[in-house]
């Protein structure tokens, strides 16, 4: 297949580049190289030495807010992966600005790559990033995109978002649905859950804003300071190792959807809360003798420190994902992995200093 | 109570202006007047002489993604109306950068009026336009906002757009819930349906872009010119006249919701299929000796032709709104104030031009 990745430089974005090639994809890609611009204007740095299109050819470094050479580039696409949006939570709460420029690059780039592919390759297969925070943690199960039966059946799984970052994923999903009924366009919607683990060559963040949370506390561990808890540590999301993302969006782009349809995958291993996490984090540290300890310290997000949790995700199993269950052995070997680097570990950058909501703001989560 | 309007200089914002004035509350107004240009630039004008600020006195005219000025004005808002986005369907369906400019001007422009709020004026009421075309037309009955009961209650319903323009009101809808979730602000989102008729002072389009249908069936009918059907006419909707909208809009404002509260408005009088509403401007018509004729021209939208259709309304119903029942009486009247102006119709902006999807596009409305 000819494969287009937008944000080819990412986390995700170089490994599964190597890993379409090696499968025989042709690959092209597109990046700005703008994360690692923020992650160091945030005062941080990749832990690991990174590969990633700087080292090998200069590509198009272009925004998809502005990307405009799609017509340039061979366009017998048969699928876009489109990985080039802002990631991180924490970075779109900080103020009006970055919660603009969050909205502005994901929601806007996506609706100018829409027009793109309607243009000039309306059959490729869009293949996107979104999370599995749009859904937020409702009181029932949550579908793996639309409502399955009832009066609603087929409709949209309403979404609750707990982030401005959250909601830009929410707004694409919205677009991408109507091109798609709209134009006929064809996409894979990824309501991913929370990444952690390294493959060769790819970055690894442990800061506030683009650190996820076992790679955080993996670092920490290193470091010998206590696990950071938000609040109770009762949130519980799903999670997968990076080498599984790889695997699932592989099995999405080997297996298209048919033109004009929509399609979501909740895309994630299984589900753990964050104390179960740091108990995992903090068994595989004190097994390389590093006697972890863990601090529960004010929530800086606003969400729901205990609740019901319970996402249907079958769509990828029946393609033939096959999860990495371990997820001990993947922590452990992240561990490994990290210890080498713990000189040049920056632990100024590591707790949250972005709040949520201003501290006077009461909750009771009632909408 | 101290209000300000945000596109004061719209077909909305001036005559409740007007009226909240009358009413004795303290009225400022923004307006960056792009309608004005907008409308121009496809060609048209206003049929009707437009009051408005520009024959007042200078107000700020600035952009609500520019809006810094909150903090210069009198900051002791009781209530903010937001009226201030890019209204039209077409328009934003006309090319990759009126679809982008719409997204970008509504969602970003109240992205940053939620930010301004919260540093400023957290307490103050946002009621905001939004649009019954959120909703869609699903094939089940469509609640006032939230689902009602059963395991998703509570959660929002599920929204299916048919245009970027309904698809930015959707977006802000999911960034309010959040900025009254977590920052604590209030408001109420309104669901309105197709406004039509005139008030003294105010503008009247007629355009593809900016006309609504009862509008433009009006004028089409005064120019002796037939109704332009688009496709075969079951579509239905909610309508209300302009007065009923300043009426509703006044009855959210005098009764403000909790501190934290996000509730939604299904604002409309009554629903009406097209043929419905050409069969009583055709009558209308007839009864001013105009001869009006009908003519279903292909389709320029990607809609169900023929559907299911039952909002609920009962909110403003509570809160003591009596609907104008008698839309012949309003459409008389419309007619009646067109026919002074019979020589300035613009015949050649009447008929649609912008087509929602390429031609070899099939749909079959599966999702």
């Amino acid at each position: 297949m000819r494969i287009l990745i937008l944000g080819i430089d990412g986390y995700i974005g170089w490994p599964l580049a190597l890993h379409l090639r090696e499968r025989g994809h042709k690959v092209t890609g597109l990046d700005n190289l703008i994360r690692r611009y923020r992650v160091q204007h945030e005062g941080s740095e990749s832990l690991f030495p990174i590969d990633g299109i700087l080292k090998k050819q200069p590509e198009f470094p272009i925004d998809t807010t502005g990307l405009k050479y799609l017509m340039e580039l061979d366009c017998d696409l048969d699928a876009i992966v489109h990985l080039a949006e802002q990631p991180s939570a924490a970075w779109s709460m900080k103020d009006v600005t970055t919660a603009t420029k969050t909205q502005y690059h994901n929601v806007l780039g996506t609706l100018n790559l829409l027009w793109l592919m309607q243009e000039y390759c309306p059959t490729a297969h869009l293949v996107k990033l979104g999370t599995m925070g749009e859904y937020g943690t409702p009181d029932c199960v949550i579908p793996e995109g639309e409502i399955p039966d009832g009066p609603m059946a087929g409709l949209l799984f309403p979404r609750s978002a707990g982030s401005f970052y959250h909601l830009s994923k929410v707004h694409d999903t919205y677009n991408i649905i109507f091109a798609c009924k709209t134009w006929g366009l064809r996409s894979t919607d990824i309501m991913q859950g929370v990444v952690f683990g390294h493959l060769p060559g790819t970055r690894l963040d442990y800061d506030e804003c683009f650190g996820t949370v076992i790679n955080r506390f993996c670092v920490e561990a290193v470091a010998g300071m206590p696990l950071t808890i938000y609040g109770q540590g009762g949130q519980t999301r799903g999670y997968l190792p990076l080498k599984d993302s790889i695997q699932c969006l592989t099995l999405a782009l080997e297996n298209p959807p048919e033109d004009g349809e929509y399609r979501t995958f909740n895309q994630f291993a299984e589900t753990y809360s964050i104390n179960e996490l740091a108990d995992i984090v903090s068994d595989a540290g004190n097994a390389f003798g590093l006697e972890v300890k863990k601090d529960h310290i004010s929530n800086p997000r606003v969400e729901k420190e205990e609740h019901f949790y319970s996402p249907v995700h079958k769509k990828l199993a029946e393609l033939g994902y096959d999860p990495s269950w371990d997820i001990k052995n993947e922590i452990h070997k992240l561990i490994e992995a990290i210890i080498p680097y713990k000189k040049d570990i920056r632990k100024e950058i590591i707790l949250p200093k972005i709040q949520w909501a201003p501290s006077e703001v009461k909750h009771d989560f009632s909408i």
